[in-house]
Parts: C-alpha cells; sequence; structure tokens
C-alpha cells in the first residue's frame, strides 16, 4: 500500500482527541473522519484537521473510504464497536480494555477472529522509549534472569464531583492496573499465576460507600516463581506517578522518574523541580509511537501487538485481584500468551 | 551525672566493632571493656581503645566498673546475654531482634522489667537523618493522613559458600524485614494488623532445598486500614538498596537514595555514579546517633527508644509474615503500641 | 486568516527536513513546496509529505502559492535567501545565524525591513519548555536579581573526517555560542557588555592547523555588571550536554539535565542513564514551538520574535569573542535591545 | 611510634573546633591540649574531651607533652604560629591559607624547611570521597586527557553584620578560591599559567564602598593549554554549593551534589529535597581523612600532603586573579610543582 492509510477516530473524548491529532499528522496516515455523539466535539475536530464528520458511530463506521478505526469511546462501549468495526470489515487499534467482563471480550475477539481483521489495543506503555528499552536489554541478559517485577501507578488527585462519581463507577484494578498487569506479562516474558490484593477506600468517602477502593496493592507469583508487587492510587496530590523495577539476578532496571521539565529550582526551602501532571506528558511519544505502529502495519498487512489475547489476559489478572480484595483467593486461572516478545 | 558513661561491648562481629570505634570517640562515654570468645579480636579492639579485653561474657558483666552494656554477640544468644546484663543491673543496648521466637523476646523482657534497667534496640534507621526528618514531617502534616507505607530493603549479594551457609540459617522475614516492619509502625504511627506474604528461593538453590526464601513480597493492612508493601531480597548484584516511602493524601515522601558518593561519569555509555554496599556506610550516621542517645538516656536516668515492646511487635510481623507463607494465614495478633512518636 | 498557511522550505538538511515535518503535522500550517540543490532529497520529501519539489530557490520563493518560508539552507547563505524571500514579499523563518559576518546580517535586515516582512530567527532555547519556565520565574523575581549567567554547550564527538572539516570552517563561538549568548541576553534581560575569551584547539589537530579553536571559555560582564561564563567544547564524547544556569540574589534556577530516557539500570559497576545524543532529541519540543509560534504570527498578522535584532545582538557577543581570543580585547559595542521579554 | 600522637589545637574557632572532635575521636592521637585567646572557649573544650586549656598560644606551643599542633586560628595570624610551632619542633597542621600575602607564606615555609618538621596544609577536598575518586580515575585515563577544568564554589548567604564584616575584610578569591585553585592543579596534574578575573559587588553594599567582590568569575589556561572556569560567590540563598567538573577527550566526571539528605517530598508544588547548608556538613568526611593522614603521616616519620608549596602555589593564583581584576594582566608567575599526585 502506497497511499496514506484512511483512517476514522470513534469517540473524542481525551484519547480520542489525541489520537486525532497524531494520526493528522502521520504522512503515512489520512484522518477521513471522526464521531462522536455531542455534534459540536465532532465537527470542532474534523474542521481543526479537515475530516468528516458524524453524530452516530455506524455512520463512521460505514464510510466507504475507511479501511482502519480507532475505538476510543466509552470503555463500556467498546466491545460493541470493535464488533461493529470488525463486521464492517475494518482493521482496529481498540482503547484498553476492550470491555469490563471477560464474556463481553471474548465476544468481541470472536467477532474480530472470524472478519480476520487486524486488532491492536492501547497497551501504550509498549511503546514508550524506556519501557522499550528496559524489554530490550531483559531480553539481551542484562539483568540476568529476572525475579521481581514492581509497579507504582498513582492517579493525580481527582478534586470534582464528576471526578468522583467516575471513579464509583469504575474499578481501580481495571481503569488503572491493566497497564501494569500488561507491563508484568510483557516484561517478566510470563504470565501471572497468583494475585493477592489488599484495598481500601482511604480518601474518597463516596467510593467507600460504593464499595469500592482507591488504593490498592497487590503481590502476584509469576509461572516460573519470580514475584510481583503492584501499588495502585488515585490520590497521588503531587501528579501523576508511574515507576516501574525488574529485579533480575544480576541487575536491576528502574523506568520512570518523577520530573517532567529539566528545571530545578535552588531556593532556601531546598531544590525542586516539577512533576508529570497526568498521562498524556509523560507518555506523548508512546501514543504517537503506539499509532504509528497501528498504520505501519496495517499498511503492510501485518497483525499488530499488543491484541486482544493481550487486553484478555491482563483483565484476567485485574478480575483476579478483584476477587482477591473480596475473598483472599489468589489464584488467576490463565490461559493466554504473551505476545510481542 | 557528670562523668562519661563506662560501658562495654559484649561481641566482636560487625557490628560490635562499629558499637566500640563509636563509644571509643565519643566525649560522654568511656569505653571500659570488651568481650569477645575469639581472644584475639577481643585483645586487638582493646589495645586499639585502650579497653580491657575477656572472652568470657560473664566477666565482662562482672567489671566492677561498667555501668551499660551493648550487646552484639549472635543473635540466638541475645536473650540469654540480655537476661545476664538485667541480672547485673546493666543498662542495655541490644542489637536487633532480641530473639527469634517470641517467647525468648518475653523471658529477656520480663528479666529487664524485673531488673528496672533501660534496654535500646539497635533499629538504628530510627536515628537515620532522612527517616528522622521523614517522620518529622509526618507528624507535622505535611503529607496529610498517611494511607500507604512502602518499603524495599536488598542486601547486596552473598558470593560466599558461608554466607549461603548463613542464608540457609537465618529468616528473610526476621533478620532483614524487622527493620521495615519497625519502620512501618513508627513512621505510620500504629500497627500492622494483617500480613500476606509471598516469597521463593530464587536464587539460592541450597536455600530452596533448606525450605527458605531469598526473595520475598508482603502487603500488610493498619489498624486504621491503611496499606503496606515490603520487598526483601538477598539479591541485589549492585549494592545495598534501602528505600522507604510514605503517601499520604496531601504528598508522599521517599526515603533514601542509591548514590553513594556524588561523582558521576559521563562516558559514551551514559552517565553513572556509584551505589551503597552495605548498611556500615548507608547507616554509618544512624548508628553512631543511636548508641550517643542510648548513653545520653542513661546518663539523665531516662529510658531510651525504641525499646524491648517495638522489637518485640517488629518481630510478631515478621514471624506472621512467616506463618503467611506457609499457610496464606493473614491475621496479625497485634498486643503492643508504637513507642517513641 | 482562517486557511491553514501555505509555506515552503528551503534547504532540506537536518534542520530543514525537522522544520518540514513539524510543518506537515501542524493543522494551521500547510507544507506547499520544498527546496534543495539536491534533487533526489527534494522530491523524497516532497512525496512524504505531498508538497512540490523545487531544485532551485528562486523556483521554490516564486511559487505563488507560498506566504511564508523557512529558510534552512547553509549558513553562508542565509543573507542571500532572506534578502530574496524578502523580496518576494514572503514571512520569513530563518535557520540561525543570519550571516557570519555583521555587514551581511545587516544587509539582510535591511532588506527585510524594507520589504516590511515578518522575520523569525531560530534561537529554539526560547520555545524549550524549561527555558520559557526559567524566563517566566525569572521576570516574576523567584530568584530576586539576577546575578550571574553560567552556561555549557558541548556538542557530542564527531568521528568522521567531514566533520572535522566542518568544524574547520565554521567558528565554535558563531556556531554553537549563539544559542548561549542569546539565552544570556533573553534570561538576563540585557545586554552583554564585555567579553573575554579563552580557548584552543585541544583535540582535533587539523583545527590547531587551521588556527581554530575546539573548546572555549567566557567571561562576560552585562550592562548592569552582573556575570556571565559561558564553556563551548566540540569534544563531549559523552553526548550532547547543554545547562544553563541563572543566580540571583535569592535563589538559582538549573535549566538543563543529561538524562534524555526515564530509564536506570542498577549494576554491579553502579547505576546508569543515558544521555541526549545530540540536538533533535533535547530540542524536539522547542523545535516544534518555535515553527507554530512562527506560523501563528505570521496568520495572526504579528511580528515574532526573537528577530533579526536578536540574531544580530548574539552575533556581536560571538565576534567580540572571537576577537578576544586573538587580541584580549574585552569591549562590546553593543547597540541592540533585547526583544521577546 | 606506637602511642598514640599527642596533640594540640591552637584556635577554636569553627574549625578548631572541628579538629579537636575528630582527634578526640581518632585512636591514634591523644588531644593533649588547645588554646584559645577566650579562656571561656578553651576551658569548655579542654574539659568535654579531658585535655589542658591554654589562653596563649606560646603556652600551649610550649607544652612538653606535645609532638604536633593544629593551626586553626585566623588568618592572618596563621603564618606567625607556624614560625612559632616550627621553632617548637612540632609537626604543623595548618589551616589554609598559611598568608595572605606571599611574602608571608615564604617566611613560614622557610621556618618549617629550617626546622625540618612535616607541614600539611588544610585543603580538605583532596581528602573527600568524591575527589578523591575523580583524581583516581582521571590518573586511570577514565575520561582521556584532561581538557577542561570547571568549579563553582558558592556560600550561603550571611545575613548578619558581622559576617558582612568579614566579607570586607577579606577576599573572594583568596578565602573562597584557593580550595578550587587547589582542585584545579591536583586534578588537572599541573600549573596554572594564566588567570583572568571579573567580578562585582553584586550583592553587598558595604563590600563595594570598601572596593571589594562578592561574586567572581575566572577564566584559566594551563601549562598544557587546557582551559578553566571557576565561579565564586557569596551569596547563593539556598545553601551551600560546591560543584568541580573535567573534561576530558573521553568524558567527564563531575563532583558534587546538592542533597544533603535522601529524603524528597512530593507535594502539589513539585518534588523537594534539601541543600548543604555549609562546608562541615559537605566535607565532614573530608575533615576527618585529612587528620587522620596528618597524624598517620606525623607517627610513621612521613611527610604529609598537601605542603606548605600547595598553598604558596593556590595563593599565587588567587593573588593573580585578584590583580586582574583591576589589571586585566593575566599571567601567572608560576614556581612551583603539583603535589600529592
Amino acid at each position: 500500500m502506497t497511499e496514506p492509510l484512511p483512517i476514522g477516530v470513534l469517540g473524542l473524548g481525551r484519547m480520542g482527541r489525541i489520537h486525532a491529532r497524531h494520526l493528522a499528522a502521520l504522512p503515512e496516515a489520512r484522518l477521513v473522519a471522526v464521531a462522536s455523539r455531542r455534534s459540536e466535539a465532532a465537527h470542532e475536530v474534523a474542521t481543526l484537521y479537515g475530516a468528516r464528520a458524524y453524530t452516530h458511530y455506524d455512520d463512521l463506521l460505514a464510510d466507504r473510504e475507511l479501511r482502519a478505526v480507532v475505538i476510543a469511546s466509552a470503555t463500556h462501549e467498546h466491545a460493541k464497536h470493535v464488533e461493529a468495526a470488525a463486521a464492517a470489515g475494518l482493521a482496529i487499534f481498540c482503547e484498553k480494555p476492550i470491555a469490563l467482563r471477560l464474556e463481553d471480550t471474548d465476544g468481541a475477539l470472536s467477532a474480530v477472529a472470524k472478519a480476520g481483521v487486524p486488532l491492536q489495543v492501547g497497551f501504550m506503555r509498549r511503546f514508550d522509549p524506556a519501557f522499550v528499552e528496559a524489554k530490550r536489554r531483559i531480553e539481551a541478559g542484562a539483568i540476568g534472569q529476572p525475579i521481581t517485577f514492581k509497579a507504582i501507578s498513582r492517579d493525580p488527585q481527582l478534586p470534582t464531583a464528576e471526578a468522583e462519581e467516575a471513579l464509583v463507577r469504575g474499578n481501580l484494578f481495571i481503569d488503572l492496573g491493566v497497564h501494569d498487569f500488561d507491563m508484568a506479562r510483557w516484561l517478566m516474558g510470563q504470565e501471572v499465576c497468583q494475585v493477592h490484593a489488599v484495598g481500601g477506600a482511604l480518601v474518597y468517602r463516596r467510593l467507600a460507600e460504593a464499595g469500592g477502593v482507591d488504593n490498592g496493592l497487590l503481590s502476584m507469583v509469576f509461572a516460573d516463581g519470580a514475584l510481583g508487587g503492584v501499588e495502585l492510587s488515585r490520590n497521588a496530590a503531587y501528579g501523576y506517578d508511574v515507576r516501574t523495577e525488574v529485579l533480575g539476578t544480576e541487575g536491576a532496571l528502574l523506568i520512570g522518574g518523577l520530573q517532567r521539565t529539566p528545571l530545578s529550582a535552588l531556593t532556601p526551602s531546598g531544590v525542586t523541580h516539577d512533576v508529570f501532571p497526568w498521562f498524556p506528558e509523560r507518555f506523548a511519544d508512546a501514543y504517537l509511537a503506539e499509532i504509528r505502529h497501528f498504520v505501519q502495519c496495517v499498511r503492510a498487512g501485518e497483525f499488530p501487538s499488543p491484541d486482544g489475547q493481550d487486553d484478555r489476559a491482563a483483565l484476567q489478572v485485574a478480575l483476579a485481584a478483584t476477587e482477591s480484595l473480596k475473598s483472599g483467593m489468589t489464584q488467576v486461572p490463565v490461559t493466554s500468551k504473551v505476545t510481542g516478545t
């Protein structure tokens, strides 16, 4: 394929707009159309990038010029949209997770398999330069055999009532944790077999009433006995904080750093630097790289990675963690294989 | 008391020698005598500091000039030596832990209580400037309410057969973990109520045969629902690595840093700095400060902290972790109170 | 102006390609045409972004659709191209410096003034987030009165014969130093009045033969008596190293950091992280921001900054430094005003 | 010599007290006596360490038990005290600089030479672990050939009137700069041949009236053409800041770091850590190591380093810088050899 890939974006929330901007900037893609239920948003983005605007997703998917679509709608609609896009024969990039229940994920994956279309899931950390380099070094044996995986994912504090509402509807282990579970599988090169979780609604009162948690800690055991620890928090008052570490028999790798801007202030109360405010700033390069990977694979007729099975496997860990929080049960019924190695 | 405190050191391994050096340097103390079964060691250290040498601990404890003693013998002898020192009416500084079994600890504490002598336990992190400042800020409300405690303690790799032998005899959660459990209680200002542990003998083969673990991860829940995560490893190929973090509702504190010497090399393969080789280098200031605190308390007729109850409480967490590793059981029968706040 | 700005790029070396890529990605601009003497390069870039290709600069400037042009040709051709672009009535973005001799700069600026077209010069550091924030804080009084400006600019080592050839033709203070001189003026908010330089050909033998220098140190005095120190080197074996510091009466600001990727390796020989390889990686955001600023100003009918007078003033410092190296003379005949405050 | 070295301390200001404390703690030395014109100080320190107190320096030097003396009196009295100590046949440790005028230094050195006593000068940076390791690596060829020496020495702000008075009496290049000039010679392994200085009284008004400077920048050229840049400031509002860097043909070494305590606070306004307040905290290890080196050399009958010639050479650079500030003259009449390599 020598022409730029004609592609559409379904959903124009924060992530949809990021994807639209990147697709408009990529010479190997052509942003043909966008869709949002909010007509104003659809037209605003369409005008900005010279694309067509739709307010119904089936109109977008029916656009005859499209060959691929980015699904960035609300999480609970992902599966439905994946199925429709597969039925339309489009290559699919879907934000993570495909669904919140395993049966919905399986339904979507089955539709994708039947249609034979490529599907990439938005685990953008796999495209972050620091994670990519860590993966490369682990595989090159730089730290010997990996024996412990550690991760911290802390979202910045959400002061608004709407944000708190979203937390009540959400699930800490799925919303926030799947990225870490994907990294656990990818960097360690094997599946998580056991999960034990503790957690609590330590900050948000309404979450406590709804039975949710805003802070959680997981211990994991991998297939070969290696250990994993993941901390998840909704409550980093100081910003966005993602740190990942792999300890091996011959060394360790630390991924992540708090400092965003290379500027330090030396003041009478100490030395101060800033922190990443949130994920779009921390993973700006990764979001561009993941969508370029998708476009390149589709143009080359190749299947991209991470795929639906990776999404499913990370969801399984998240569901096991959720279950463990209630029951203490720690076994994860693992059925997938890690891809993208 | 205006005269320097006359004090002895019982046991001249690594820790005993550190204490002897510090006591000899403190103007408010006078190192009167040292004891070691190894006569050569006793005489070497005694000559260096102008002290008397004993080869039997009861001779040391019978030294009429002594008013206090530092017990730095092998861990399994601590309880016996504490009891003898208490019987001799001496103020006691004992290396942690007092014992490996709760009943032995209780026996020693009971002897101390009966004799009415002061007892300080060697949790030197409580005297490290960074931990001290963190404690001060937490109490001042700088991070709001503490909701998550995190700790990493990684010992450097031990290549020798003897070292491996010591590992086989030891217990990861007691030998290495008690420091973190003490910090958990001290920094969070409350007791640990639940512990869940995973672990494995991932590096040392002989340890696996003996049923031991060289790497472990713990999840903990505190009395008020706050969470804790502790990672312990015998296998840091790169050096000694102690990092502690407290996340609060309004901020976080990170204690520890890998860099020992403020020297960075800028080379074609990147920027490199060194790492602390082991605990004597990392906690040099803390070891001096803890023994000074002990000497000052004894001279002033005050009871020092951390005391035997702190040792007992940290041991309880370690024992619960050991138990959890086998059974999955997670309840900690907590009976103590945190001191030193 | 509601349509995207139609713009061309003249010169397709490293910088011309960076500008072309950014212009193609900006929704508010439209990359209409590119020009390079090397026909292959012109067609490759034109095809990639759907633009027209020219192999003569006058053909590009004569393109009727163009409203603006980016001049990224060889430095010694900048002045000629600026004059031609001004004659064509185009808004001009010119890579720094406009010329190597003050009379050539003056000729170009005179042509620009006569044509009344906007001219922005490629001092991209003024758009780097860290420098921008530093400027903002200095003006807000965060460090009191600035009293010392410090800068290090070290280019990575250039192993090839061609690179060495370029060094022989170039001038350390102009090629490399103008960025620091621009930052000196901009951050301190005043002109440099005196310069004293030392330097030597300490690494490249052929440079020594040609009378050039590969390492230089400057002391500067600003109009109000504040001090400045700049180090320039062609010889950073470890990568690209730009650090800038402003010391004020109430604090200091440090801009820059060596680490590119947030990944640290913990190995038996220490902790290692990478370094920025060269300027495109360090200033990726700044290059995008400066061209967006240019496009936005032109569309809004505003004059962008930094302008030709800023280029001229920085060149004056560089020429004074060059002169000082030979004669020890330190007076700078300053005639300009700092813009962009 | 098997007995501890009997030693006295002359002068009990900040530095004298540091030396007294270290000597009292060293098993290989015995602090026999201290002297201070302030009788109270003399008795307080003497009592603390069990030493004799004198209020006249000649009484101290006449103490029959002494074999060595630390001279930590006011700078303008150093030379006189060195001469008297030499006449008394004592091994001498003298705080830097021996004198402020070259003829006084020469007089003292001549007395020392005549008496044949050992003399060590208090350039404690030569004993700082980071500087020591840097020196070792440079000599091992780790950075190729050193081509540029860079240094920053910033003293913390001095708010009191007395402190300002001291500044008026002092000389920035001598008081503060000699340490950097010593490091320049030591790390580069050769002499400084040219110096050019700029400076100003940018902060302290009274200093300006007295013709002094509180901030200065120097450019230096070494014997083999290598370059040097030194920044000196009395005005670090944020603390004590010593950074040194050597750039070589194959890499660079950065010595120094601002952070004192390994504690970082993560707050909504960024990440903050502390700074070294002043030199006793930054160079605590170095002060102990230098005095131990002196004691060991004297006990072993060896001549310690750095010696009087090192002091003289660093003073020459400082004097040349002072002269350059007035006249622009840049030649340094170098007559010494670097020792301690």
